[in-house]
């Protein structure tokens, strides 16, 4: 049976995450459920990378084993067609049998964005911050988290991993207009880890933590060090590399 | 009584428009509800440009006339509070009691948003358009609007106007990544006048109406000659120029 990876875009506004729960809407049910009123199959559709309630994607991943009868070049519309308008599969493609979505990534691109004015229409894509920020402190957070650290200070609670440590390819702010865009790779990411990285540089942007306890934050392991979490509405799961 | 400019944003999605209708939500309505409910006042509050059902503004304007008690540079924040989050006013400010948010405009800017790919994220904020455009067709459809022409062609059937004449300051199309957006800029606009332009370039794009038809259909002064309104969805307007 082939191997289909389905690459997938969802506005995560009113979704209780990628992953399948019984109190609400998840991405992943969706996926299901489109596939079984199309080819009449039960099956799990593995994510590459999973996101929170409230949390967007425009690069995730999953993949399927399905019957040959399948027409590939159709299968994306298929899907998208009988899907709510939120989510949608950009592209569907045969890969090889040892393919798996979440096991083979090689890495994952988060994009977290924040206006610094007052906005009605990017509302749900944003956290809007309207204090001052110094973007060059963050900028100097930034840069230290580059190369291999353990990121349990910014790790949910409980999490259910063997160890913490991440490297971090890149990460940086990015400032256009009225948008301030932090940008990062990593080979994997704790849970909530971007937006406990996110809220704390905020913090010492505006200037209510130090910028040189940034570093002692990350080396003390202890996640209540760190600051508060960046709304679920300004993340973006950007892209799976693998 | 100091006459107050207000500086608007809105999502239009969930509104019939910016004026008052009997049938569903309206800006206009929720900022006069915002007035009433802060200061007990009932009043009309007239805008720069209208916008019709599904139309989003980044810079729409208003001016209202109120009493001295008012603190002005609160202003802004109290009524965005009291409104729905799709809609807010960005800046209030004291202006001359000749300034009229309609009459004084001496020129708005328009924005028309296409995604050339699927989009669940953008879904909202623009027209999803799959066929391959020829964009440089579009940009000589652009620039053949450039300057005073009678734009009946381009107006809804109904419209309360004495003339077509409209000064087009500046018109074209930019393409960044797999959005093509249309920027337009004029001392008027008809009622549907960007969407029908858009529409009929969209048309040209796809190769669906010759290049050299847009010249004759501008000139025929007959709406039937243009193409379909694009969706109101992609629309925005962006400022208004005094």
């Amino acid at each position: 049976m082939p191997n289909i990876r389905l690459d997938i875009e969802y506005d995560g506004t009113n979704f209780v995450g990628w992953q399948y729960q019984k109190n609400g809407r998840s991405v992943q049910e969706e996926i299901e459920k489109a596939i079984r009123q199309i080819f009449q199959i039960e099956l799990r559709v593995h994510g590459g990378g999973r996101t929170d309630a409230g949390v967007h994607a425009r690069g995730q991943v999953a993949n399927i084993f399905l019957d040959e009868n399948i027409k590939i070049d159709l299968l994306a519309k298929q899907l998208t067609a009988v899907m709510p308008h939120d989510v949608i599969v950009k592209k569907a493609a045969i890969v090889s049998g040892e393919f798996h979505a979440r096991h083979s990534a090689k890495a994952r691109r988060y994009r977290y964005r924040i206006s610094q004015t007052s906005t009605a229409i990017e509302r749900r894509f944003c956290w809007q911050v309207f204090s001052k920020l110094n973007v060059d402190s963050m900028r100097e957070c930034a840069n230290a988290l580059l190369g291999d650290h353990d990121f349990q200070s910014f790790c949910k609670a409980i999490a259910e991993v063997d160890h913490y440590r991440c490297s971090v390819h890149s990460a940086g702010w990015i400032e256009t207009n009225q948008i301030l865009e932090f940008e990062i790779t990593a080979n994997r990411f704790l849970h909530g880890m971007v937006r406990a990285l996110v809220g704390t540089m905020v913090n010492i942007g505006r200037g209510h933590t130090l910028l040189q306890d940034f570093k002692l934050i990350l080396d003390s392991k202890d996640r209540a060090k760190a600051g508060m979490s960046a709304p679920a509405q300004g993340l973006f799961l950007e892209e799976i590399v693998y």
